[in-house]
């Protein structure tokens, strides 16, 4: 168990283990050489071609050169994206443009250990063949077609965002090994379109998502006055958040639709299957009393002081002593390292561009260039809300975008002449729809992407087609309904 | 690559994939209940038993009973040792004896990271077949019997030490890949040897660990005057050292033999499969350019400001593009995350129990017992040489030993009436010996006992009585030469 070093060989003498005939070695075949020097390309014209404004540090300059390198590298895949974050790290490194405590800055990072835990999970769902189960259970009751199955998943997702407030253990938890035990065929479709549809079940309730408390209390803390924060924002959040939970999967089935999608004879297959399956087996109980005490402290945990990461470790604890998984299991569970290592190394990055004032001096920029154009309240309202959406390319966290952008745009709107109200609420209900902008936008979009089953170039063009669509409802729905409710 | 999940299923229908014939499922057995009571019980007998004295905080005597539960259990392997890590590390972050960032706080920590990515060079020694090539040429040479061989590896590793000061990055660059090639039956006698063996050779330079730069850094900011620190501690060390290493391989080979010594055919048959073997192949030309890189940098990467850890990952990167490795490959090196885990979580409770202050109430504790009993100048140098020593039980570093305690001994040692250059360089040397003393003792023993090749209880045994025999060495022979050389 946990040897560094895993092949074994045997024989007399003292030399006698050493092999002489080998197999002949395969080389690996990881380095798209194109592709690398785009990407490096597009950091190099950004660090020499442009070169470092007045304003930043140069420090800073190269530390957003390799980003955007590491970005295109991302969206190109010369590498596969573990190794290209990596070789990213190192260039920073090596460059001096970070130090190594500040490029592992974002490895203590608790959404990283809890995609890392969860991970640990998904391979307990499998191997017990409790995902099986689950999955067995949504086809049977809304397994008619594809699409079908896809509102069953987005109601599943509302119905327990209030109970599961991270959006993360909401994906690895529950919707990852259900989809993974789907039909192949319509993976790529459910997985894409879960990345998207959490965008509006996240907005519903303020407790929805970690960010939407952060944003509340900026808001606050700016004067802004909400008599019931939870009320406000719900009743301003349900009905396009409603309109965007209905419009998507659709959206998603028409633009990239799944390999299978009739299937009326499922839902009595899958149940007729459920009943031969028979009562849970021991192990199988063992894995859902270890993942009840996890949901158990997701849902109360608030009030203990738990944080979602540590009752993912504890139910992990639990399937370890249950024997439900295995240590050397766990560790075998290559993608939740690569997780680890991708998406560490771009919270990092992302973090330090904050850090570095990049951030600050993009989001000036913006606002100096708007304000210069003489848009109007609604034109810079709309310019403002673009902007700010647009800007999570260079996030990896949902949360740090509210904590570096949310007060400067809040700040911008208030002076356009935006009724504080609707400029605090719209501001964070599109913070929600970023999610699924990128595979590195969100926690769960890191989860999903992890998954294997969708490709990243189909992934971002959902992200953006579906900013689009979201901007449409956002935009009619929303503003007529906040006209109504009288938030202007 | 990279999927979170590995099982593949296909079927007809939407729930088409759902398979609902599994096999019988294996459930694991890593748990010893007894054992896990045992370790349990140590750390709530001295939590409750005992219970915190009132210089302490409840926080810190929780996190003392908490260490000790974790070491009582690293013995004791009630489950493998990072489950173990990691539920202790639950434990403490569940009962909010640390923050989640506290808790994580070492996975910054750069020998953390050079034991993972030298973990993954060694996958590639083992891949190309190079590590097979290293260990013909050793056996060639040095191979007539077990003990001789050993004998190599250790003029071996006092050669490499000046030019890699990095103790980790020889254990995992060199001797592991080659003692894993070697015949299963010399493998733990010669892992085991390795162990000890650093401590001579780290002993010799000041340039031959890191901790030997921070002592000397101490004792000179302590006022000590040493008009040539490099040579001072050069002759100073060089004939208890040399005994030392002389002493090692026989004393380990007479307690602990290996299952197979004489093997007087051994080098002629390794040189005559070295000559079958031919030139190196284009992957082992490949993987030497990019090791090559690595030590290149090991050695000049002082002057560059390049340190280990980051040269080994500019290394990683050069293999990662040549095909030496797949980045799946180094994600599936169970061994280096395993590593990860139960290191990073040993070196943060050391870290935090410092941080807490219980280092420095064991060691007042000490010192003030010592001054109670009146020993003299003589006794005081033993005895402060002995708590200090074994108070490294309480460490997972070297440095962060010398950080925290080799002020305060020192200190007492001159209070005490030792001279000052005899105390600053006794104490140095001291602090070398320790590093084979636990598994979790210094970045190298973690590296041997990382091979999987020897058992805890069996590096335990050779750690304590090592210590014996280099007390004794460093008393009788040491103490001789540094009376000759006029250190008192």
């Amino acid at each position: 168990m946990g040897s560094t070093i895993e092949r074994e060989s045997g024989g007399d003498g003292v030399g006698g283990g050493v092999k002489t005939t080998r197999a002949v070695v395969m080389e690996a075949d990881d380095l798209r050489v194109v592709n690398a020097c785009v990407a490096i390309g597009v950091g190099v014209a950004l660090k020499w071609g442009v070169g470092c404004p007045a304003a930043l540090e140069p420090q800073a300059w190269n530390l957003l050169s390799i980003f955007v390198s590491t970005v295109t590298g991302l969206v190109l895949k010369p590498m596969p994206i573990g190794a290209w974050a990596f070789g990213a790290l190192t260039v920073a490194l090596s460059t001096k443009t970070l130090t190594f405590v500040q490029g592992l800055s974002a490895i203590t990072n608790e959404v990283v250990w809890l995609i890392v835990v969860t991970g640990f999970f998904a391979r307990a769902f499998i191997k017990t063949g409790f995902g099986d189960r689950l999955a067995l259970l949504f086809v049977s009751v809304a397994g008619h077609t594809t699409l079908s199955l896809a509102y069953g998943f987005q109601v599943a997702e509302a119905l327990l965002s209030p109970a599961m407030p991270s959006t993360t253990a909401r994906a690895a938890g529950v919707f990852v090994p259900v989809i993974k035990s789907l039909d192949k065929r319509t993976r790529e479709y459910l997985i894409g379109q879960q990345i998207q549809g959490t965008s509006p079940t996240s907005t519903f309730l303020l407790s929805g998502a970690a960010q939407n408390f952060l944003a509340m209390q900026i808001a606050l803390a700016s004067g802004i006055p909400f008599s019931n924060p939870f009320n406000a924002w719900f009743v301003a959040a349900s009905v396009p958040a409603l309109v965007s939970l209905l419009a998507t999967p659709m959206c998603v089935f028409m633009l990239d639709p799944p390999g299978l999608n009739e299937t009326p004879e499922a839902p009595l297959a899958a149940a007729q299957r459920l009943s031969e399956l028979g009562p849970l087996s021991s192990i199988e109980k063992k894995m859902v009393l270890s993942l009840s005490i996890t949901v158990f402290l997701w849902v109360f945990g608030v009030q203990l002081g738990i944080s979602a990461v540590v009752s993912a470790m504890i139910g992990m604890c639990f399937m370890l002593m249950f024997g439900v998984l295995s240590w050397d299991e766990a560790l075998g569970q290559k993608g939740s390292w690569d997780t680890l290592i991708w998406f560490a190394v771009l919270v990092g990055f992302s973090g330090q561009l904050n850090a570095m004032g990049v951030v600050g001096w993009l989001s000036g920029f913006v606002s100096n260039y708007l304000v210069a154009q003489n848009l109007g309240m609604w034109g810079m309202f709309g310019a403002l809300h673009c902007f700010y959406f647009f800007l999570h390319y260079f996030f990896a966290s949902q949360s740090a975008h509210v904590g570096a952008l949310y007060p400067a745009f809040l700040t911008l709107l208030l002076a356009a002449g935006v009724p504080p109200p609707l400029a605090a609420l719209s501001l964070a209900f599109n913070t929600n729809n970023m999610g699924g902008l990128t595979h590195y936008a969100s926690g769960q979009a890191a989860v999903y992407y992890g998954s294997g089953e969708i490709s990243l170039r189909k992934l971002w063009k959902q992200g953006l087609y579906m900013s689009a669509v979201n901007f449409a409802i956002y935009g009619t729905v929303g503003m007529a309904w906040w006209k109504v409710i009288g938030l202007y």
